[in-house]
This record gives C-alpha cells, structure tokens and sequence, in this order.
C-alpha cells in the first residue's frame, strides 16, 4: 500500500523535528520544506537540513530571501531591529513576529502539496505561540485550513497535532520519538551556539526542564548550560 | 488628510491594470506589486512595469522563480506542458493553474501591507475565473480574507471588487477610467506579441468585442488584429 505523503514545513527548530518525527511515526511519507526568508537565525535551516538527513526525507529549500523587501518591521529580517531578551510570552517578544511570515510559508507548502498530491501539510504551532504570534493562534490555523481546502481541485489537509499542546510536552514527545533534538536550532540570535539569554533560548531550556528531559544544548550563557 | 494606503496585486494583464485605476480613483494611496513566480508569460511584468510607471506609483517587483521547484504540473510553469488553445472557460484551461499561485500571492501582498501598515491589498479575480481557477472562487477569495483579517495584530481588509464583474464589464470600467489598457499584457504563449490563440488572447479580445471597446492590442493572428 502506497503511504500518503505529507509535506512537513520544517524550520530546524524543536518544535517542527518533533514534528516529522511523529508524521514518520503515524505512518506517512514525509518530504520537509525549509524556506530562507532572510531571517536573522538563518542558522536554523543548516539544522533543518541535519534532521532531514537523519531521518532521510527529501528536503526542500527554497531560498527567498528576495522577500526581505516586502518584510520590514521584524527584529528578525531587519538588522535595525534588536531580538528581545527575557521570557518568550512577553509583550516584547512582539518584536520577533515576521509579517505574515506563516501564511507564506503555508501557501508554499501547499502550492508543493498540489503540486506532488500529497495529502496534507504539516505545520507545528503550539499553544505557547498564541499569546505574540498571531499567526499561530487556532482562529488563524482553522481559516487556513479551509482555505488549503478551497484553494485547488486537489484537496490538501492542514495537520497541526500540535496547537493544544505547549512546549515542554513536544519535548517530552520528542524524548519518545527518540527525535534528534539535539541538532535542532532555536536561537534567535542566530549565532552557531545557542545564546541563552533570547525568548526562544529560554523559552527551549525551560521546556526541556519541565518535561524533565536532559536539555542537550551547549548554551553560551552557562548558568543554564 | 493622508490617503490609505492599498497593496494592488499588478499581474501587468488588463484586471489587475483596471483595478489599479479604480484603486486610485477611489482615493486610495497604491502600491503595486509584481512577482516573477517563474511564469512562462513573464512578458507580463514588463507591462506592469510600464502600468506603474503610467500611474506614477511605487512598484514592488520580487524574483521568486526559485518557485519554480514546487510549482509543478501547470503549463505557465513548466515548460513540458503545452498551452491549451481554445475558449478561456473550456475544461482544458485546467492546465494553466498554477498550484496554489493566489495564495502565495495574497500572502506576499499581505506580508507587504503588514510591514508598511496598509489598510488594505487589492485583488483582481474576475467571474469568468471561476468554472477554471479553484482560487478565483468566492468561497476561496472570502476565506483568504478572513485570514488575512486573523493574521496579524494589524489588520488587513482584502478588496476584490472585480469578483463580480465579468472580464466586459471590467473593459468597460478601464475605458471609463482611462486605464492604460493598450500596455497590458494576457498572452499565455509569453511572447512578445499576443497570440490571439490562447485561452487568455481568446477571452481577452472577447471582452473588448462585448464592451464595444475598440481592442488596441496587435495579435499574431490576423484574423482578430
């Protein structure tokens, strides 16, 4: 029996390896896409391109970082733009959200789905992403569902598993999965080594500890190493 | 008072062009936006370039034919599949979708209006769309809205005054306005000079015909010069 394929949106971070991970696991064929918009932690797709490696998908990369014209505003495609220090659910961390950056990335991915006919799409938001990004809230997710329904006569499904879960749970599915967490790259610096001190540095570290997981992060700041 | 500001999705065909105008005429402050998305009628961006130019406004052009790598399957984007000939509503114009393109391009135009803080993007999908185009729909078009709405902590409202006009109707409404039209371009061939045998020559010159508008444009084919 053919598997259905699924195109998983794989950025390199936790949350999107866990992920393909547990697509793989529910029994699809899994090709990831890795987009390049310019980002600041550009250093993320190196480690997107690691997973898909260990895992031996097909990996997609798309470099547009031709996109940083229409993407002002963001501490992450804007150099002028300082990445908010402290914990990843402040108001600050508003600074982090790149304009409409997941509807891109989510008509690519479902333009890549039509195109090959896969089934579905795979995307990784949680709950924890509700409260700065807005293109991560259910309302958001849930309308885009439906329009990846309407958008072609080849229907595409949008798989989130992971918006009712937080963080330190993906972690703790990650662990289980046996996911390799420790290639993944969260840093919104985008230094080779993971700060310590940025939303997403924290916010990663905390997650391993409540889900009671060895964080295998070789942190610059060493009091949470 | 300082005039809103619009984002006009400006393929260089005759919708988009019109809508420019209109967009202008309404009062709005517009900006047009053009995407090289690999298109084998990218003779288009050429016209939209000179339709700017006409209108005096800033016009965002973006390189994205590294799309190409996803956007499989549609004549416009392989060179492999032909250009259905024939009426612009026949089943064999099925072939020119491309995958997904609106959603990808509503979602740059939307990431372009969050940055620069526009109060709305402009969109050109006409009736005579529908029976081909699943995302000319009205269904995808009002969905694609809500998302837009849902996107970002700035809202962005999505016009689409043409969906329910037909492509006369839409000459009519330029000839009105003084449009530009002679500098558009519809060809899907992608030549420099209309065909006048393709689907969109076919439906183009149609529509002038119907409108009682003389049709400026100069065809390969001498029949309907």
């Amino acid at each position: 029996m053919t598997k259905p394929t699924v195109i998983v949106l794989l950025s390199g971070g936790l949350d999107s390896t866990v992920l393909l991970g547990d697509c793989i696991e529910r029994g699809y064929h899994a090709r990831a896409l890795t987009v390049n918009y310019g980002q600041r932690h550009v250093q993320e797709t190196t480690a997107a391109w690691a997973v898909a490696q260990h895992y031996g998908v097909e990996w997609q990369y798309l470099d547009l970082t031709v996109l940083r014209g229409v993407l002002a505003g963001s501490s992450q495609t804007s150099a002028d733009v300082a990445v908010p220090h402290g914990h990843y659910a402040d108001e600050t961390m508003r600074a982090t959200v790149v304009p409409n950056r997941n509807m891109i990335l989510l008509a690519i991915a479902g333009a890549w789905a039509v195109s090959v006919k896969a089934t579905a799409i795979a995307y990784a938001a949680h709950s924890g992403d509700h409260p700065v990004y807005p293109d991560c809230r259910p309302a958001f997710i849930d309308t885009m569902a439906e329009a990846l329904r309407l958008a072609d006569w080849h229907q595409v499904d949008l798989l989130r598993p992971f918006t009712v879960l937080d963080k330190a749970a993906i972690v703790a599915r990650g662990h289980e999965l046996h996911a390799p967490l420790g290639l993944t790259y969260s840093c919104y610096e985008g230094r080779r080594q993971h700060c310590g001190r940025c939303g997403t540095c924290v916010e990663r570290h905390e997650a391993f500890v409540l889900a009671g997981v060895v964080d295998p992060t070789a942190y610059e700041l060493q009091e949470i190493a």
